[in-house]
């Protein structure tokens, strides 16, 4: 897989991304996404946003700080945009956390089919199994993906996968993304992605691009997984001793805009399953 | 024309600057208001907004991710500032784009009579013509205005501003800002402004400040054109090769915290016609 | 007292911290969260925020941007806070810029028994007279405290925590927090921090991560005062020629980001009345 190129796709093809997200971190998702060469739109109002997703190429739905009157928005866009032959993205942000979240996040999956659904393992764990608790919008402890649980946590991407008709992509210090026949493991990212707030949504987000761009949803969700992590190292070998997370912020913002095929080429560490 | 003594105006009168605008691009507008020197105030609420109006200086309509709540209190407050004698400004954020957006525009030019209207090219012509089609917030390419299109832009800009008897204000990589009778054709900024989302609302917001400091709305609104553009310029010069537009962002609310009236007066490339 | 201690008692614990608040400054408030060792999450649905409250640690309500439906959830979610034995910081603001805002604070201040109230003098002015008038969201100038009105403004905000049976939190230039009996005047910040929308809302977003890590609600409290403007002066230390509000910004939360027990105990500069 040449990863590289699915990067340069974005910037060739300029993909309209609307997302109907939270207001949290909405600002760093539309930087996020003009970093990479795609150009960003929000519309979340029932009687502004379906006519908004028929203008852009995919769409990015994000259920943080959900709301009734957006909630019947995201799943009127969401079957819009496949009627239309758009992907769509879902991040169920806090499923698991709460009984709304959880059943907004259920009911988009039944009735929207999103192509590639990206969350921490909690919060797809809560999906796959119908309910389940979560620490909040971070990953609990005991779900954690790490090396000793790598195959069971493959296994249960695939069955995720296959479960839903996606793609799902399990990210935290080690990410998955895997179809119902193939994973792909990625090892990019750093610790202090999880310093600042919304670097899962601004992941979701510039995967809506990546797929835009692209045919293969599974090898472009990859390739957009591994661009962040990657942005994430450049980003911290930038920081000097009086650095924090704000600044690390803009660094990670930073290396996606400079971020080009040949260095994702280079730098993307994964395997495939 | 000295553009300097507009600035200094703003920082002289600290105008209270009531924001109805998008969830987006909010805080920059905020911290931009604060870097020349005036103070922000969001409120959107129909109970809340109205008063609020009123104890504010100037204020300013911003339509991204409008909904029927906030429509409604664009719509009451704008006439409430009228009443009281307070300059309005209308940004027709993806006018063009949606149905809503062109209508609830429209409905707010007949209204509320917006002193100043900023906007890209596309947007503008959709309210001019009553309908149109945008990609997105984004001009459109074959509506760009550049040397070759520009005494046509300038004419058209006058229609505008005739049509609706306001200051319009055509942004992009020439910008013109028109009454009736002169326009003002400024040359100032820079392509890696179109990399940061909201640097349009942002300029919306300056010049709702300016235009409260001033008597002199055509004049007051070319300034803060000038300015934003001048500041895109020196945001532009502190880039490294490491930076990007996250950084980039910061820089140029940096440079307007800085410029001073000295500088802008020297900075600031116009012609009047 | 060791100011350094509760601090350190924030990264030791990680409160899960409950945030209703405005949409301007919602992405500083959850960084600045993170940036002490804390964790954010943002909900403000009536069918979800309650549920989402169950699970955090602690509530912080900030009236900003509120809205009829915002308004509701924060008294659910403020008694539910007070049933489940979590503590509850009140962020007034604009109380006195309108009478919903003034309202809402008032019903919250009665129906919740909010733990601290933080503000500026202003706010804090008007909810104590029940009525008042500021200038938009920042004191005005004939309330702001200094020197020469010191004793009057610690007497004033001994009264206010007697009279609604909670820890008052005034702050400007000098910084009062303050219970029925103790007050603790404190002498970090700087000026630039007024430049830079929303470091009210950070810091009350601050205090209540160190009020959820300690029983002592007035020092815990104090402590997230001189944390907040310790941070501002090492902000500004940092700043170079061509660093403006937004440089500034970043800085701010890079400094809560690297504060440390010591650093705190050390330069914090306070006293007890």
């Amino acid at each position: 897989m040449d990863m590289g190129s699915y990067l340069a796709a974005v910037r060739e093809n300029t993909p309209l991304v609307h997302n109907i997200t939270n207001y949290v971190t909405v600002n760093d998702c539309a930087n996020i996404l003009l970093a990479a060469g795609a150009s960003p739109i929000m519309a979340d109002d029932r009687d502004d946003a379906p006519e908004i997703t028929s203008i852009c190429n995919v769409l990015n739905i994000n259920i943080g700080t959900l709301n009734q009157r957006t909630i019947d928005t995201m799943a009127v866009c969401g079957q819009k945009s496949k009627e239309l032959g758009h992907k769509v993205v879902l991040d169920p942000v806090g499923a698991g956390a709460s009984t709304l979240r959880t059943n907004t996040a259920l009911a988009i999956l039944s009735q929207v089919h999103p192509d590639v659904v990206r969350g921490n393992v909690s919060e797809i764990k809560t999906l796959y199994f119908g309910e389940g608790s979560t620490s909040g919008v971070d990953a609990a402890d005991i779900d954690k993906v790490g090396e000793k649980n790598l195959l069971e946590a493959v296994a249960f991407a695939r069955d995720f996968a296959k479960k839903f008709g996606c793609v799902a992509a399990i990210t935290g210090a080690i990410d998955i993304v895997s179809d119902a026949d193939t994973s792909i493991i990625i090892r990019n990212g750093d610790a202090m992605m999880s310093t600042v707030t919304g670097t899962g949504c601004m992941l979701s987000a510039l995967t809506a691009a990546y797929i835009a761009a692209s045919d293969n949803t599974l090898e472009a969700t990859a390739s957009a997984v591994a661009a962040m992590g990657l942005s994430g190292e450049l980003a911290k070998s930038r920081m000097s001793a009086l650095d924090g997370n704000s600044s690390y912020r803009n660094y990670l913002i930073d290396a996606v805009y400079n971020l080009d095929a040949a260095a994702l080429a280079s730098g993307a560490k994964y395997e495939t399953r």
